[in-house]
């Protein structure tokens, strides 16, 4: 068994496409057995992760953010980079299929050797496919990608689960008929990193202009996720490729002016992540036990109904929790 | 023992100031006989709760609290209503002494029968200042009063405590020189429900009102807490006791335009009060745990050096917890 898992990811090392297809396969699967394979998997690889840099990219259906992605994909790949598109869309689990990395949106790239795009792993909860997806990011790395872009089409809280896995997050928006910022969901900026005005092509461009001016103002009003990073507004048009290489050259200048920024960033993390994923476990075990699930939600119904002080009824919890361990 | 909780109960529900602070005094108590004894007391109390008006007030030092609570508090009385003003500053336990719910700087609401002014409770976390304050409002609604107002300071995460806590949160800022937003902690504009710009009367009266468009242009881009409530952005003396009025009719309007609105709010207040009071007893109940606490130790600091993966480190200590339980 470890056999073969170490067979695997010999050849995933090498950067086989095959291999790292079975891998994906692996941490994608649900069922208990491949559950403890993978994670042995990728506690075989992780000397070889955190190679590539970690990009997430949103914005809303219309943003052009295919177009984005394959332009900025190609431009990479042009420096001779090897660039991998994941994606994080909940709902393809409800709709049978993701609108996010859809090779016919981004037909060239996808042809490209030197690009590896993976659709959005299914699953019951976004925690689960976050989960799958910063895994198959692992396995990116370790098969020897450059970059790993992470695309979302922000729905739910699929932001903030791409934003804690990733060094950089770019937002997307478009500038709207009366100069109006577009196409970003209220409540992303504070999760920017940069956010980029796309579609800023005559005869857009004095619109995106002003659109950008706007944005930079509100800005001053977000709570800033670094004390020494101020969130350039800036232009760009995946059409006429105008503006990619100054978000790249944005984007790496970020991961280097300060060394232990992004390493600090991967560190908190990576314990956050086992955190909560304790929380969950802690909370699904609680769950488990009939007795003190019936007695959970006895509490919280008299407490939504104003029949039992808050304190009271977690403190009564708590005990029975207590008694049974 | 309950014999006298029940008379106590009785003394408060008749307004009895001595009963009030003996009651409070209970509540905030870290005595392991006083904890049972307070949830007691609050639970036989708990339907005469809920009655008054809660309302946060937050903003830097400098932007004017103290006066405007006063300003705001002498108004209510002179209208017949009764006054608590309470405090979180999750800082007084370090200074010694509270600037908050400081008698000195609200000379005149304090000597008014009508009011009750009471510091901050000391504490060696926020969330138990919180619940001390939390449950403190509760004995202050059993007792009459008709509104309570939490002050904070905007130290750490103090805001994001009393807003969980109250049916409206106010921040006041200041316009500065260059008509920039002064005194609004950034990152605050999202637990806003209403935006007061103090000191807006002559010669200021003018900057005052450009500060109050550029944050309603900023508004745009965060995200809102209600659907069908626009925050407003008002601007208001508490010197010459201008904008004070408007500013009570608005927080009436926000409670009585949607009647599920307040008791929606309360009641998921309170359940998530529950559960993250809960949260945190499963964790102490964890932490506890000798060889438990020592095993999550070494395995964060295995994630924090990139040698386990996160979910696999979760996965061992999982584990682990439900051996020993």
């Amino acid at each position: 068994m470890s056999q073969s898992l170490q067979t695997l990811a010999e050849s995933l090392l090498t950067g086989k496409r095959r291999a790292l297809a079975k891998a994906i396969t692996l941490v994608e699967s649900s069922r208990t057995e491949d559950t403890a394979r993978a994670q042995e998997l990728l506690n075989i690889i992780l000397p070889q992760t955190g190679k590539a840099r970690r990009i997430g990219i949103t914005g809303v259906p219309g943003v052009g953010k295919s177009t984005f992605i394959e332009a900025f994909g190609l431009m990479l790949i042009e420096q001779g980079l090897k660039v991998a598109v994941l994606a994080i869309d909940p709902s393809s689990e409800r709709t049978g299929g993701s609108i996010l990395g859809d090779k016919t949106r981004m037909l060239e790239l996808s042809r490209s050797e030197a690009a590896f795009i993976r659709p959005s792993p299914a699953g019951k909860t976004l925690g689960g496919v976050a989960r799958r997806t910063r895994e198959t990011m692992l396995l990116c790395e370790a098969a020897g990608f450059d970059v790993v872009l992470v695309e979302t089409v922000g729905v739910g809280q699929s932001e903030t689960a791409v934003a804690a896995m990733v060094d950089f997050f770019l937002v997307l928006a478009l500038a709207g008929a009366g100069d109006e910022l577009q196409g970003m969901k209220r409540g992303i900026m504070e999760l920017a990193d940069a956010i980029a005005i796309n579609k800023a092509e005559e005869p857009y461009l004095q619109a995106a202009e002003r659109a950008a001016q706007q944005i930079r103002n509100a800005l001053h009003f977000s709570a800033p996720k670094y004390d020494d990073w101020q969130v350039p507004v800036l232009l760009c048009s995946a059409l006429t490729q105008s503006g990619l290489a100054e978000i790249w050259t944005m984007i790496q200048q970020f991961a280097s002016e300060r060394p232990e920024r992004i390493r600090g960033l991967r560190r908190s993390q990576s314990v956050r992540w086992m955190q909560e994923t304790v929380s969950d476990g802690l909370r699904r075990l609680v769950e488990k036990n009939e007795e003190l699930r019936a007695l959970r939600k006895d509490l919280e119904q008299q407490v939504f109904a104003e029949e039992l002080p808050p304190t009271l009824a977690a403190m009564r919890f708590l005990e029975a929790f207590e008694r049974r361990t």
